[in-house]
């Protein structure tokens, strides 16, 4: 059995901003030699999310409004934040979201449908975070 | 190192359900001769889940009432709409239910808890989409 | 490839709680003698969930209230109570939570970031419920 494990850092200018990481994703799977096996791309930080969806940015508006309806800013909201911290609804919104995805390697690439496209999401910007991606396989 | 992958496909004749796959996804690890390893399942479309819970058609039931409060239907709420789909609630149903599930294979067999069932769901049907499975182990 | 299956019980007095698990997780990577591979930690039961966030008490009442607006425990909303539970609500909750995490392991450690760390979540308690850990990998 083969692995390989890379590290991706992003600093984001906002609180909230999604960023399009398919193709990093695909160079490191390349770099790998790894043909069939599982790719586990995942935050490292409990105010990011890892997740697939769409490359639109419509709908990147939708997401932003809509977990800002299921999750406020409003620093008052959140017992997590008497600790110091104004980021409480940013470890809501990384739950809606997810932490990570795994997608299949198949013939030395990741097997995705046509619409598929995985993304970075940042709830609480403005500092260095990192995600790891592992393949594992043959 | 095995792997084996395979590519279930749906046509859903409501806009959103939810479908049973438990059984198929079991005769796919059968057909790997994996025994100990880990099996993948993800939707290939981004407006469409796979997850596990009950299989129960009165959960099922109040997971669409549920879904449909926290992202209405109603196309005129969504900018992705405007690119001219009508489904930019599909899209967000699919976040809350999730992508994908990774279960343990041992012994030759998914390693799933008493009530756990494995689903397809779907948020934006009438139209053929497909599910991968795949498996890597030993 | 090597792998390894390890099973851990809980029994939590509430009816909804987070367990910190990110310890025995590790010894159970550390008991596999795997260096390079993945760990999938996730709930046998549908009414439970495993997830990473922080180990803050704060942030864990936030998520209680947060999960009690989004998915009330009232049993007469859901019909899946007619079958004569009152968890309708714990089913709505483990969606949002979600059932699983898979964990990169590096030089033979959880591959985690500086906060991230393992919870169990309960929200049907008392009774005992599973969850399943497998490490595969070299």
């Amino acid at each position: 059995m083969k692995s390989h494990t890379s590290y991706l850092t992003f600093n984001v200018n906002a609180r909230m901003d999604f960023v399009h990481i398919t193709d990093r994703v695909q160079e490191i799977v390349a770099e790998s030699g790894i043909t069939e096996g599982l790719c586990l791309v995942n935050a490292m930080h409990i105010t990011a999310s890892v997740f697939i969806n769409d490359n639109e940015s419509g709908l990147h508006a939708d997401y932003k409004d809509w977990l800002e309806e299921l999750a406020p800013h409003d620093p008052s909201r959140y017992r997590h934040n008497r600790t110091g911290e104004d980021n409480g609804d940013a470890h809501h919104k990384r739950q809606i979201m997810g932490r990570e995805v795994v997608v299949a390697v198949t013939e030395g690439r990741l097997d995705l449908g046509t619409w598929e496209r995985i993304f970075y999401g940042e709830f609480d910007g403005r500092r260095s975070k990192r995600v790891l991606v592992k393949v594992i396989g043959g």
